[in-house]
């Protein structure tokens, strides 16, 4: 079934690559740019997908926002946040699914807590800790204006310090000093499941490294760096683009195995 | 709550890098490499994440695949199948969630099929269309192993001639000529939309982005190749892997919008 | 013999990373920023090497240019110029060395002339074309502020009219439409000898290939795209830069043979 | 003037991407692969650039060998080589040109040293040092085969223990432990000339960084990654290889200033 745009809905106003932004419909509301005035209002009731025309004539479009276009662009996002090149292949590599319980240390904007709650939603959740105070209030509000909150148990505290959860499915760290808590995530971590680290510079990456091998209680240790190269398509000259954002972080991977020393023998 | 290892469960054994296997445990099978043999039977009934000793005392690890380790590995593939780095983009871009419709053409091996079923289900559903019989049967015996099958409409057709769907949530096609499924696609979505499209060559990508442009009917057209870097995570000596896999495939995303030449004017 | 900085000798002057200038000495030049100023006149008689303090007592570096540090810097570039990663790689596909023969097509503002200049000099040329004149004049004014004029022999033309010389050693060609001169360079390359074509989009890198393919006189096609990432040097947090030039362009390498159906027949 | 072929002349012999040899004409020496045999003496007093025909019958073109054709083919390589995409950006990061002095320190297979050699000769020198005597006669075999080895000093020495020049034009460094020889690398540099380091590992580049910032005498430091891509040329399929070299080294430039604590002070 085709949905209708109703008042509160959000909407994707396309206008071209530099004019273009997610809004929220009301009765009221107009959108101004140098290409015109746009009465929002006049969407409810029309499908998305609708072409309008502006008050001097330019054509907009009206798609419906993806969860990323509306984190992207509702969140207020005061910190750096993780990029869809690297949440995506970490979504992946966590097994994120419909149902799961997740534990994310370092909230920061909420970026990537939304894009697992959406994932996991209705049954899931994600248990998600952050530090500062004033950061996971922001997080808590972006969360909501999307619906998201319901899904997200959101606490503000020092995961170093210990998190409650136990047996979860997966975790996702990305905080400055991911080895501090590699022995937190190891015991909420239902064992042979994965984690996630996420960290910006070689010297974080080989201090986080040695401390999950010296922990003994990991396995499978990866490390990945993900690029998104932009293509620019331009009518005659499809070129990448001049500019990239070249690096956010490593994705550091491993998978949890008991410590015990009362290893099974089974070997015949 | 802790799983068990029962008759039939998936484990992926790893006693280092160059020696993981995904297994399915029965209470006969055994597994045999360089480093000795494990009696599989001998762990139904443990916890994932159980430490084993091989018979000639070599250590193993016993972690839960996820599902990019089932279909990786399980997954017979005689087609050039998606990468993870591809998939977690897309499938961000595509928004696919619990509960979405999703259409795919060029089913290949299944790999994509399945991990956008992991992610819809258990209410939302893949209509997925393969034109060679041969492909299609190996999708769905590949589906049929890990249990996604029941997510997944799979159809023997060239869906340039059309497909059965209509107002469906996102669409991913990945076969050689996407241009002539650009029609098609077009009708099968909700409007406002997305799809992405998956293609190798700058010849393909030319050709593609023309058929887009002169269909009118699409919009917010973006373009980005996704790279993965391993690194190599020897102790003292970290380092990006010497090889990679340099290129899979340009990821073009569109929007749909209404070609109706009827446009709302709304100025105010 | 260590060399003095004297009248009229370029500087590199370094006070840190943002605050770096290529300046020439004369006795009543100054250098001011906002760490200072220094009297450059103070510099005849020093070495390079040395480390001056400003006015308020900041510290600087006057280190030797190089060329790639002067083109860089002095030379007024009101078109794109090459990167030192392509120059770079081209100089050794070129063969480019003490005494060869170089054509040019495309000068732009005369970066890639004068690092051609600087090593094939002194029995070596550059045989330069351009076909604007505003530019041709810029590149011969940035050639002579650094002494490379007198290796070139910049000619205002459109190359694809023809050249004058024959037997050259090599070719660099950086203009919109290289396939118009493919035939041009073919008669001016000494047979046997190679040929590097700078080109920025897909669909010239495609119009081009077909054009050295079709005009059959060229062998040992090959292609590639060099990229350079800058690596952040910060104390504890050595990481790759957030951003980068992505892209510059594409280097299409050949080298030309002989078109004479006449081929000698020398199997046994 | 056009070269012809003689006695001992090298060639490069071209049949397709995967049929490409180097070989040194003599008049009894003939080339054999799958597409037939061609007699090598049969091209004495040829040009460059003639086309070939094998016994039976598929053509082969017969091009002038540059000096890294040669260097790649003709060496004997029992170690890890420089690519041309590092050592092109070296080379214009240390201004190598005619008539200057070099030193390099890690000459291995000498590659790096040959092509140096070929661009600052005749005039100019490489004070080459290897710590491994087998690998310094194999580096002066291969200078010697293509005629370098007149422009080079190759001593066999850890130059951690000092080297006999002062004064050199530049420095190129590529040993496992770049931090041992930082001062040594200054002492023979002139005053203000650079540096260039290539240097594989994570770890390495934070220890190299750390001892040049220690060391006092070092500006203006920088570090980048070069990276070749290559893009297959195939007709109506042109796309980056799947496949390539995705790490070599990173190369770490410095320039050398005075250590020297009785400042100039110039500030006015």
């Amino acid at each position: 079934m085709v949905e209708e745009i109703a008042e509160g809905s959000w909407i994707l106003l396309y206008i071209d690559r530099k004019r273009r932004k997610i809004l929220r419909v009301s009765s009221k509301a107009k959108y101004s740019s140098d290409k015109g005035t746009i009465d929002l209002g006049g969407l409810i009731g029309s499908t998305y997908g609708v072409r309008v025309t502006t008050s001097i004539g330019a054509k907009a479009y009206i798609y419906k926002p993806t969860t990323c276009d509306l984190v992207y662009s509702v969140f207020s996002r005061p910190s750096q946040v993780i990029y869809p090149k690297d949440a995506g292949y970490a979504i992946l590599m966590l097994d994120i699914s419909p149902g799961k319980k997740i534990l994310e240390i370092g909230v920061g904007s909420g970026v990537m807590t939304a894009l697992i709650a959406n994932l996991v939603r209705p049954e899931g959740r994600v248990y998600a800790y952050e530090i500062r105070e004033d950061m996971a209030k922001i997080a808590l509000e972006n969360l909501r204006r999307i619906g998201m909150d319901r899904y997200v148990e959101l606490k503000i505290r020092d995961a170093a310090q210990g998190v409650d959860e136990k047996d979860l499915d997966a975790a996702f760290i990305d905080i400055g000093d991911p080895w501090r808590v590699v022995d937190v995530v190891y015991n909420a971590l239902k064992p042979g499941s994965p984690a996630a680290f996420f960290t910006p510079t070689f010297n974080q990456l080989l201090k986080l490294h040695t401390a999950l091998i010296e922990h003994t209680g990991w396995g499978y240790i990866e490390c990945v760096e993900i690029l998104e190269r932009p293509i620019e398509l331009k009518e005659n000259a499809v070129r990448p683009s001049t500019r990239m954002i070249a690096h956010t972080g490593f994705i550091v991977t491993a998978k949890k195995h008991l410590k015990d020393s009362s290893d099974k023998s089974i070997g015949d």
